[in-house]
Formats: C-alpha cells, sequence, structure tokens
C-alpha cells in the first residue's frame, strides 16, 4: 500500500491501521484487503463488478468498512455493492471514495449501493468523498443508492464531500415502510469549476414512517450546485426536509425540493435558504485578527459540521 | 343583464352597481360594457380578441375593473390583455372571473395578461376566479399573467381561486428590474375532482429587486394541486418564497419551489408545509357547539383570509 492510498484512507475512512471488524478495501479497480466476521460476510459478485454483503440478523455493535481508493490516472471503476442487513442488527458502515489523479486522465469511481434493511435493523452509514491530486485530470464520483426499509428499520446516512471533487451526480432514493426512520445528513463543498447535482426521492410507503433531510452546501470560486429532495407521503407520516447553502465568490446553487402529499395524514415541511456568509461572523473573527480568508475557512467549517 | 351575471360580478369583483373609474365588462365572449377615463384609455385590439389598457403616467388613486363572466355553456373565450402602466402613476385594478354553467358543455376563459409597469409605478392587482351551476359540464379558468416591472415598480398581486373551478392550469411569470419590487399572494382552494397547476417564475434580475411569494391552498374532497414556484436570482436581491397547503379527505398536493441564486449577494429563502387541518382548532370550536364540518369551514376560511 503506497503513501497516497495510506493517506486517502485516513481521509475518507479515518483509517491508519487495518481496521476491526470485518472490511473490503479496494484500491486502483480491485479488491486489495478483505475480512469477513462471524457475523459479516463478504462474498465477490459472480455476475458484475462489486460484493455481496450479508449481516447477520441480531448482529449487534460491528462496523464495516469498505473504502475505495484510486491513485492511478485513467481509471473508471463501476462497482455494484448490495448490502443485505439482518433484522434487529445494529451496525455502523463506514464507506468512501478518494481520488489522487496526478496524471491527464480523468478517473472516476460510480458506485451503486443497494440497501436492504430488514425488520427492526439499524444502520449507521458514513461515506465521504474526497479528491486531490496535481495532475489536471478530472476526479469523478457518482454515488447512486437506493435504501429499502422494512418495518420499524433505522436508517442514517452522512454523505460528505470534503472536497477536491470535479464532478459529481448523486442519486438517493428510499422506500420506508411502517413505522421506518431515515435520517439524512448531506453536507457538500465544491469548489474552482466543480459541479455537483444531488437527486433525492424517498417514498413514505408506511404509516407512521418518518424522514429527515438535513442538507448543508457551500459553493466556492466558479462551482455550481442543484439540489433536488423529494418526498413522496403515501400514508400518515412525517418528512422534513431543509436545505441550507452558502454561495460564495461567482458560485451558483439551485435548489428544487419536493413535497408531495397523497395522504391526509402525510405532514410535511421544507425549508431551503441560500445566501452569502454572515457578515457579522466575518467582521468579528477578523477582530480577533484573522485575515478574511481565515475567518471564512472558520465559517465554512462550522457551517458544514 | 340577467341575475346570474349580477351575481357573479358581486362574487368576483365586488361589484353590485357600475363602478367609478374606468371598466369594461366582458359577459360570454362579448365586450357589454366599457367606460374610460381621463388617464385610463381601454381600446379594443384589432389584431386579436382583448383590450388594450393604458394608464396615463402619474395617475393617482384610479381603480380599473375588469370582470369576466360566462354564463353561458359550451363558451370557450381566449382573450389577450395588455396594460401599459405609466410610471410614478399608483392604481388598483380589479380582474376576476366567474362562469356560471348549468349545462353539459365546459366553459372556458383563458385570459392573457400581459402587464408593462414603468418606472416609480405602483400596481395593485386583485383577481378573483369562481365557478357555479347546476349542469355537469366543466368550469375551467386558465390565466396567464406576465409582468416586467422597471426600476423601482411595486406590484402586488392577489390571485384567488375562491371555488367550483373544475381545472386551472396557472402560468405567472414576472422580470424585475432594479429596486423593482413584486409581492404575490396566491390562494386556492380545490374540491371535489378538481385540478389546480399554479407555476410562477419569477427573475430578479435588478440589483435590490425583491419578491415575497405567499401561496396558501385548501385541498378537499379527490381534488389535487400542484405548485412550482421558481425564483431566479440574477443579481444582488431577496426572495421569499412561502406555501403552506391545508389536505383534506383524499387530495392530494405537491409542492416543487425552486430556489436558484446566480449572484453572491441573492438571498433566497423558500418554505412549505402541507398537512392535515389542525386537530386542537378542530376540537375547540366543537367544544361551542359547532358540528365537524363547521368547524372545518371556519378555519379553512380562516386559513385563507
Amino acid at each position: 500500500m503506497n503513501q497516497n492510498t495510506k493517506d486517502l484512507l485516513k481521509t475518507i475512512a479515518d483509517l491508519s491501521s487495518t481496521p476491526t471488524g470485518a472490511f473490503n478495501i479496494r484500491s486502483n479497480g480491485k479488491a486489495i484487503q478483505r475480512q469477513c466476521s462471524e457475523n459479516i460476510e463478504i462474498i465477490t459478485k459472480e455476475d458484475k463488478t462489486g460484493i455481496d454483503i450479508t449481516v447477520k440478523p441480531n448482529t449487534k455493535h460491528e462496523s464495516l468498512h469498505i473504502p475505495v481508493v484510486i491513485t492511478e490516472s485513467g481509471i473508471n471503476d463501476l462497482v455494484y455493492n448490495d448490502f443485505e442487513i439482518g433484522a434487529n442488527s445494529d451496525i455502523v458502515i463506514i464507506a468512501g471514495c478518494g481520488i489522487h489523479n496526478d496524471g491527464h486522465a480523468k478517473s472516476q469511481h460510480d458506485g451503486i449501493h443497494f440497501f436492504h434493511i430488514d425488520k427492526g435493523a439499524k444502520v449507521k452509514y458514513i461515506e465521504k468523498h474526497y479528491g486531490e491530486g496535481s495532475g489536471d485530470g478530472e476526479r469523478e464520483l457518482n454515488p447512486t443508492t437506493i435504501v429499502k426499509m422494512e418495518e420499524n428499520s433505522y436508517c442514517e446516512m452522512e454523505m460528505v464531500q470534503i472536497e477536491g471533487v470535479n464532478s459529481t451526480i448523486r442519486e438517493t432514493t428510499a422506500y420506508l415502510a411502517k413505522g421506518a426512520k431515515l435520517i439524512v445528513i448531506e453536507k457538500l463543498m465544491t469548489h474552482d469549476n466543480q459541479i455537483a447535482h444531488s437527486n433525492m426521492t424517498v417514498y413514505l410507503n408506511g404509516e407512521d414512517s418518518t424522514v429527515q433531510v438535513i442538507s448543508r452546501s457551500v459553493a466556492k470560486n466558479d462551482s455550481e450546485q442543484v439540489f433536488h429532495p423529494t418526498v413522496v407521503g403515501n400514508e400518515k407520516c412525517r418528512a422534513h426536509v431543509q436545505c441550507d447553502s452558502i454561495i460564495m465568490d461567482k458560485a451558483k446553487v439551485r435548489s428544487v425540493p419536493e413535497i408531495a402529499a397523497n395522504n391526509t395524514d402525510a405532514q410535511m415541511v421544507h425549508e431551503a435558504a441560500i445566501g452569502k456568509i454572515n457578515n457579522d461572523q466575518l467582521i468579528k473573527l477578523q477582530t480577533f485578527g484573522m485575515d478574511e480568508e481565515e475567518a471564512e475557512d472558520i465559517i465554512v467549517e462550522a457551517f458544514l459540521n
């Protein structure tokens, strides 16, 4: 494992040594290390690229790391990962993708993740995206996430784009059965000429299903962001969607939330705000001796964390 | 003028006698009464159906009534009305359309209104839509409204659909120059199998332009409503869009607001909420001896006014 790979693993999955529990590390289009646990099985798919992950019912307090790194230029990596999360289990999944591109060719990772979360299971999913490198080759990350949640299951997804990703199209779809609860926390930062599109559709199909979407983004320089979160309430349910964006320099942000109530007992709220950085905060920090850029960095970091 | 016409004029334009000031009353596809004033000229278009209205610069505290009524079944009335509002004038325009349909054929009115509001002018525009009648012939109203606002002009539009309109597609587009301020208040009630679509696009093209959109709706029975208000901020500007809907019975409501910031100094906020009628209020009113339906009517009326 070279230094770039190590650095990326630290950034995207907070890994500085071999993780405990089950893991699968993918580098430049190939699985390079894997470990299963008694309760978590990882099997290479036979019909296409990717893995099948099975978490046994009642598995408690285990973690699964599945980071992907690309350190070569010109890699185009498409992966299908299917997760079968057994009933009443309680696990943490740390995914994420980092690209180090020193070359001229584009490096790209498209991860298509399908989660089936069985009755009463609880999943915390963390996915961090990051790009770096001295080359002018693009770094592109397109995650597709499909979540099928059974009765009384719980899922919390934290999806973060740290920086350095030239282009991303994020597609997230979730189907919630009775009593299921989904929390999506999206944090996104773009800079230079980067483009980010995030489309999300959540179907509240079961009685008393709940979704909360918190999206926070910062668009710097000439970057562009488009958000289109949609929640469809087909039963007695609750939805709260909140999108806040800070826009800087010559950036552009478009927010197109959608709430659709197909049932009288669907309670749905959306809030969105786009604005520039808080000027009072900026001045206050500058009175402490920071220059404008330092002050901006602090505010942006606080906003995204 | 028959009794149905009189009743409709009272409902949509609060007219029980000939209005003072300029007016044009259109009935069953024909202008039946018209009066100009010294400052407000109304001329029949020569190339298509409709009128050209010119308000002289500096006209103050005058009103213009332009109601449209349809009392026959099977009428399909398409009208183009162009409004030239002179600089620094301050006027009130009362439009509105009422259909009384006792027959089996559909009666429809499509009003395409273009407003040019010159520098510093102030317009209050009130448009009420209403349908009634014992026949099973549909009552359809499709208003298209285009507003071009010059520097420091002000426009307040109150667009109301009272009841009885089977189908409506509402298209509103506004272009705001420097310092212009637009307030749109939309109130919409649908019942039975009615369908209402409201699309709105506001372009904030001038520095310090402002828009406030307040949309309130009630969807009863099996009716369906779709809202798609869009605000595009191309300069230093402020936008506030607020959509609140009460959903009852088997109705469906979809809200798709969109805010697009193309300038760092664009401050844009959107809020949307869909929910059922407030249960505490319902119970409180019932303790005063009202039945459920009476209590609902009171709450709906209060919400829309």
